[in-house]
């Protein structure tokens, strides 16, 4: 008798089956994402970081070659699929946002912060436009809950002056309808300093 | 400040939100299903089950009223709701297969169990084409994992002449990419006889 | 920095740690059992399936070689330590039971089914007595849903004189408060023959 | 057929049970924690963000009214009751901690933090010894992903002298062996300003 497992599967792909009684239809599985029940991999949680990371570069050089509207049209893209507004609220305090906005638990709240231009959150002035082209996490500690997962530890981003930026990050994951991660805690904080 | 929670949702709706920053997009969540990564409650469970006794005496009628090809389009439809064959195999042991095609976790083997008219399951003669009239679920106990959930109890089913055939009964559900509950675990068995 | 993941750990041990403040402390956890929020993992639930097995034979031969009173006690611990009634009701439908006793949601009609002797449950043989020699568990299917797992297929018990019997069993599994997988599902049944 | 269920239950009790065999130990069970595989509840993690705020507040009045040593001995209490360092490292970002000890995965560094006098940790001067008297947590969101749950927004807390500090927290939640919430996820950050 064949056997099949849902095991603790790598990110991009159901890796189990093999049903003992139709190996076709396991077959067909097999180009799908992760079933949506998996538990999290430790993998799957540092893949989403670089793929954060990734995105934050890919906007800040959107808008310096292409303008505002290529690097908003960008954030879009990259909200829906590495964030999980589509799922509901995500709990977001992003580094920078002041009262009374300090929280962005919608889309619109989270896009304004990334690139600025929306008078409904005047003061953002857009954190993914300033210049980023280099981002490094580096966790502190990773705690997979079974179903969902936690990331803290430091960010590390340096703009097109090297000047570099680094901010203690924690992040909450999901999985989303498509298998994915999909970030639905995020706060990030500038280190406590005694001056 | 407003607040808004995700909390154990009824099947029907993501309940909480109202988000503090924009109570109008929360009122667009609120449309939706419920949330993916939502603790599956005892409500949503006992609505699969009385869905699944629907299901059955509607394939049951469909086949006196419309014949097999009618039974067989609605028994797809059921499954693809019903069942998480989309997530990946399923655990399925039907009542009354026999080895070697005793389980069933493809959605091949679980139409042909159904409907039966697959050479490829020759001996399924169609469980849901005998006529059922009326079905009852009837629980000994339901537990709540977190993301998924198991019963276990009777099922009994009447046929159009009120001949009733019990069976001893367990489902396990998780919940799939449009936030409501798939089976993903289902062992049907006669009761055992000392004769 | 070093870093640390709770990740799917192996059944044994708490794997990963190495805290990066305080690797001592992190040594210490090194002796513990798996976190209880972490994902069940493949190995576990076989591993757990083995040990079903080997109790099965323990039991019985606890029993041919010290009595009933040596074998109760016996199944008493094995149900303590790999069956979740410490929890709560487990749904449990043995292969032998019968009406109006079929379920066994609690840890004495769990004890009277294995090793009979109860007058509450009368009609309890004891299972567990029955000469087993060597048991062998064939998964159809594991699927892990994160915080919890089942897994369908067969078991096959021979006894004493090489008699065979296979039965169709599913179970499910979640983590108990030692970190030990601990069943909250058992359904067993007689495989269906046409005759 | 009398039945029971492991439903979302209140943080202090497993509500469920009545199973049907055997209501008496369904009744015992009554008296237990909730199972540890029960989902989390919105009702639990507003319960434990409440301990929280009571904890500091005694820890602070009983430094101010019988030294450090009780202090200290209390908070280690508090620690081994509400955080999950018995579970695993906890990733812990305290308010104002300062690098290359920002993050207490141990609980000897969450012990510092809260009341000083660890050499290990000469900058910790003891937060839960700022003479706190009053303590306020208020959800910008709390988001139950299963057998887990984060929130976020403010704690707001006044001193001996009315003045109030006012910080950004999020938490995570699992459920422990006990039954009850232990944290697993804390970062709390001061507002961001723009000066």
């Amino acid at each position: 008798m064949k056997s099949f497992t849902i095991r603790c599967a790598a990110a991009t792909a159901l890796l189990p089956l093999a049903a003992f009684v139709s190996p076709a239809v396991a077959h067909d599985h097999g180009s799908k994402a992760t079933a949506i029940y998996a538990p999290i991999t430790e993998s799957e949680v540092k893949a989403a970081q670089k793929a954060w990371c990734g995105a934050l570069v890919a906007i800040a050089t959107e808008f310096d070659t292409k303008g505002q509207s290529a690097a908003k049209t960008l954030a879009g893209q990259v909200l829906d699929s590495a964030y999980g507004y589509a799922m509901g609220p995500v709990l977001f305090k992003p580094t920078l946002t002041v009262v009374p906005q300090t929280f962005r638990t919608t889309r619109d709240g989270a896009l304004a912060y990334f690139v600025g231009g929306d008078p409904a959150y005047s003061k953002d002035t857009g954190f993914a436009l300033k210049g980023w082209r280099q981002c490094e996490p580096e966790n502190a500690g990773i705690v997979i809950t079974g179903n969902s997962a936690i990331s803290m530890g430091n960010v590390s981003m340096w703009d097109s002056k090297g000047a570099m930026t680094k901010v203690d990050k924690t992040w909450g994951y999901v999985r989303g309808a498509d298998g994915n991660l999909k970030i639905v805690l995020h706060h990030s904080s500038l280190p406590y300093t005694t001056k």
